[in-house]
C-alpha cells in the first residue's frame, strides 16, 4: 500500500507536513489510519521545485528539474530526512512512504518518480501485475522505455501516462492509461485491475487523481480552501499567512481540526493552480 | 583513512566543489591519489551552513544549526548526495569521504560530527585506539558524553577538544586535545599515537589543522589567495566571480591549475575569517 | 521495545520460527500484539550454533563462535534472512527483531550481541539512559570495554553482565547487573529504571530472564515441555520428531495453540539446559 | 566492471576462496589488477549449493535452489559476508563483486542471478545497453519476462539464454544469445556490443564463457588440475585434500602460485564436471 500528500502552496519548510502535524506522514509511516496496513516502512521520498536561485558560477546553470531524495529504509528513522526536511522549503513538492505490494524495496522503486520537470506519486496497485506487466511495458514508447528504471506498477502507469501524452493533455493522458490497463487486463483474464490514488506535477499545476476499476478507491483528501479556513478559525496565525491558492492533497487528513478535510470523490481528479481549482469526473477512455 | 573538504568564501553550490573539479572529492572516493589508500567507500558526509531564511510559520524558528547529510554507501554512487549537491548552495560547508580504520560502517561514525552549531572532520588515526579509548572517554566532561553516537576516534577527538574548550580558545583546545591524546598513548606505551588533519568551524570561522606525532602527517592544501589567483589567471571568470575571502582547504588538491594550492607544512594550523587568514604553528599542550 | 525469540531443541530450519508460525518473529516485526509498538522495524538480527562441521582444509580450524547475521531494514523485507532462514539448521539460536528506543539504527546496535560464545538479546530499556549512561559504561571492566560496538543500553547491559560474572555464575551476574543499574539510578534520582526480558547463551545452556524495577514487565513465554504437548496433542507429527529437550522461550507466542505457551512469572529466571529445565525467582543484587 | 569466481570440487568454507588467499575476492573489491576499475564496491554476491539436508520437521521439504545472498554495500566490510563466509561450507558456488556499469545499485542488480537450480554471473557489459534494452528484453520468453528483477544488461543476458534453451543445450543457448545481442547491436548501429566473461551453473555442471564482440575480452582464469598440482607441489596439504574434481574458474587469479592459473582463451568455452573437464570454441550463432 503506501501513502502520500501534495502541497501547492505558500513556500513551507517541508517538516511543516512531514513531521509537526499531530498525524503528519512520518506518524502515517508507522499509524497509518486509513491505509491497508499500518506500517509503510518500505521507503520513502520527496520531490520538490527549489525556491529562488542561489548564485551561480559563470558557465553554470541550475537545473529545472525538480530535487528527488528517496531512501530505501522506514522513513520515521531517516536521519537525513529529518535534515533536509527542518531546512528546505518549498511551494510545490510531494511526499510519499512506501508499503511494498511485492516488487523489491529498492530506491528505483520508491515515489516520486520522475521525468523532466513531472514527477508522480501512486498509492494502489495493479492486480496481477506481473501477468500483465509485459504488455503494459511494451505499450510504453520506445523513446521513454530506457527512463524506467524499477520494476513497479507506480513507475509504469507513469510512463503510459507520459506515452499517452501527460504533457499536453494530463487529465486525459492519465484516463487512457487507466483505460489501458483495464483493457489490458480483460485481455488477461484479470477483472478490475486497476487501484490508484495518484499526484502528478509540472512544476506549474497540480493534479490528483482518485479512481478504482471495483469502485472503491484508496483514501483521498484535499484541505479546505485558505480564505474558508480563515473565516472558520480567524485567530489561527497559520491560515493568516499562508496564500489563497495554498492546497493539500493527501492520503490521509494529516490531522483533526474540523472542516479542514475534504474526502475527494470516487471516479474523480483535480487540478490545483492559480486562481480557482477544479474538481471533475475521472473517466477511462480507450487510448 | 579519508579525505576531506571545507570551503568559505562566496555561496556556490556544493556540486562544484564535490563533483565537478577534474579530482573532485567523488573522484577521490574511487581514486584518492595521496591517501593511504585510493578508495574511500566506507560512508561520506557533508555540513553545510544555510543561505537565506525560506518565510517561516508563525510560531516556528529555523534552526541555527548546520544541515548535515551523512550515508553509509560509498559517495560515488550515492544518487541523494547528487540531487543535493546540484540543488544546494552555502557559503560555507565541510565534506568527508571515509575509509574506515577499524571502526564500523554505520552513519554514526560519518564525519562531519556536529554539536550544537560547531561542525568536525578528520583524516587520520589514533594509534591503538581500542587501548586509549576508555581513558580518552573518560576525559570527555559528562555532560558531552550523552553527545557521542558512534565509536570512532575522530569522533573522540573532536569531544575532547569540546571539553578543552573549542568554543572558547579554538587552537588552543584542539592543542589541549593533542597534548591528552599523546599523554595517554605514553601511560599505555604507545608511542607517538595521533595522526590527524582536521577542519572544524562554528558557523563563522574556518579552523584547519595538521599534525602528527610522527612528524609525517596525512596531505593537506589550502587554497591561493582569490585576489592573487586573479592576477595569475586574469580570463578565468569564476575567480572573477568569487569574493576575496573565498577559500578551500583540502586534503588533496581538487585539480592540477598551477599555482593554486599550497601545501599546509606539518605542525601548522590555519584560521579562515573575514579579512586575512593566519598560519600558524600548532604545538600540543597540557590540558 | 523489540521482540525476540529463542530455541534450544531439536535442530531446525530456522523458518520453522521466524517464518512460519502464524505470528512468527517476522509477522511480529509488523504485527505486535503485546509489544510497546505493533512495528519492530529498526533492524534484526539471528545467533545461531551451528551443526557438523563440514570438512576443513588442513591448518584451517572451525570458529567456535555461535555466527551472527544482522541487518539494519526491517525483518520483514529482508531477502538475505528469507535465504538464510530456510538453508540454515540450529539447534540453538536467538533471534530479535528492534524497535529502537532512541539510539541509532545501525548494525552495531542490533541484538544479538556477541562476547566469545556468548548471545544476548533484550526487550525494555533502561530509563534516562542519556543520563546515567557513563556511569554504567564506565563499571564495564576496562578489559571488556574495547569490545562494546554501538551504543544501546541492551549492550551495556550484557557487557555489565559479563563484568558481574556472566560465565561462571549467569543468574548472579544478571541479578548484579540489575541492581547495579538500580542503584545508578537512584544516584541520579531516576526510579526504577529497568524494563527486561533477556536471553543469554553460551552455545550449551540457555537463560530466560524477565525483570523490572516497577514490577510490571515485557510480555515473556515459555513452550510447554515437549512430553506434555505430545500428550495434549498425539496426532500431531511436528511434536513426534522434536526431542524432549525442545524449549521456546519467546516474548509473544508464536500461535494459538492451546496450552503450548505459558506466561513466565515476573521477578523469574529461566535455565533450558539438558535434563529438566528450571524456573527461579530473579532477585537484583549488590554488584 | 565487475570480478567473480566460480567453484567446483570437494566442499570448502566460502572464506577459503572469498578472504583467505592474498588475491582474495575480498581484496579485488578494493584492488583489483586486471579490471577496468580497481574498485568493484557497488553490491556483491554468493549463491551456493548446499551439504547435507538437516532433518526436517514433517511436512516439510528444503528447498532445491541453492541460497543466495545479495548486498549492496561494498563487500570489504560486509560483516554478514564475513560471518557466512567462516560458517558456510558448498562443493559448488558462484561469487560476484559489483562495479557498476550504470545501473542502479540495488540488490535486484547483484549478481549471482538465480532462476530455479540455475545460477548466473557476468563481468562486461553490452554497449550502448539503453538503446538496445527494450529489443533484448522483449525476446525473453514471455513465461520468464516476470522473473527479471533488476535492470541489468548482465540479467538480460541470463534471460536470454534461458530463452534459448539454457536447460537443454547450455553452450548453445549462450552462443545464440551472442548472436542475438550483436544482430540487435547491428540493427540500431551499435558495433560490437558485447563483452562477457560468464560462469553458470545448474547445480551440477558449471559453464565458463569468455567472448567479446572486439575480440578483448575482459581476463578469465582456470585453475590447474588437482592431479597435476599435486605433482608440482608434493608437499601442499591443501592440495592433498582436495579431490581431483575441484577445480576454480575466476575473473583473476587468487594469488600468485606458480603454474596454479591458466588463461581461458579468447572465444571460448569450458564444462567442469564430473571426469574430464572440456574446453572448446565459442562461436556466437544466430538465434
Amino acid at each position: 500500500m503506501c501513502r502520500w500528500l501534495a502541497y501547492s502552496g505558500s513556500p513551507i519548510l517541508l517538516e511543516e507536513l512531514l513531521y509537526k502535524p499531530v498525524h503528519s506522514l512520518i506518524d502515517q509511516s508507522q499509524h497509518s489510519r486509513m491505509g491497508v496496513e499500518t506500517t509503510n516502512g518500505d521507503g520513502f521520498g520527496v520531490g520538490w521545485y527549489g525556491l529562488d536561485e542561489a548564485p551561480s558560477l559563470p558557465g553554470t546553470r541550475r537545473s529545472d528539474e525538480p530535487v528527488l531524495f528517496r531512501g530505501v529504509g522506514p522513513a520515521w528513522g531517516d536521519q537525513n530526512l529529518r535534515e533536509l526536511a527542518r531546512s528546505t522549503s518549498s511551494g510545490l513538492f510531494l511526499a510519499h512512504i512506501r508499503a511494498s505490494t511485492g516488487t523489491p524495496v529498492q530506491q528505483s522503486n520508491c515515489h516520486p518518480f520522475r521525468h523532466g520537470r513531472w514527477l508522480w506519486v501512486h498509492n494502489g496497485a495493479i492486480r496481477d501485475f506481473s501477468v500483465l506487466k509485459r504488455d503494459l511495458v511494451m505499450a510504453v514508447d520506445p523513446e521513454l522505455y530506457p527512463f524506467m528504471a524499477g520494476s513497479t506498477d507506480s513507475e509504469v502507469m507513469f510512463f503510459l501516462a507520459l506515452t499517452f501524452g501527460l504533457h499536453e493533455d494530463t487529465i486525459g493522458a492519465v484516463e487512457r492509461m487507466a483505460g489501458f490497463v483495464e483493457a489490458v487486463g480483460r485481455a488477461h483474464g484479470v477483472d478490475e485491475p486497476l487501484q490508484m490514488t495518484v499526484a502528478t506535477t509540472d512544476g506549474e499545476r497540480l493534479w490528483g487523481f482518485r479512481y478504482s476499476s471495483i469502485g472503491q478507491s484508496r483514501t483521498l483528501y484535499v484541505s479546505t480552501a485558505l480564505s474558508t479556513l480563515r473565516q472558520m478559525y480567524p485567530d489561527n496565525p497559520v491560515f493568516s499567512e499562508l496564500d489563497d491558492e495554498t492546497r493539500i492533497v493527501v492520503s490521509e487528513p494529516l490531522g483533526d481540526l474540523k472542516g479542514a478535510w475534504n474526502p475527494v470523490p470516487e471516479s474523480s481528479f483535480g487540478i490545483v493552480e492559480a486562481g480557482d481549482d477544479t474538481l471533475g469526473r475521472f473517466q477511462p477512455r480507450e487510448p
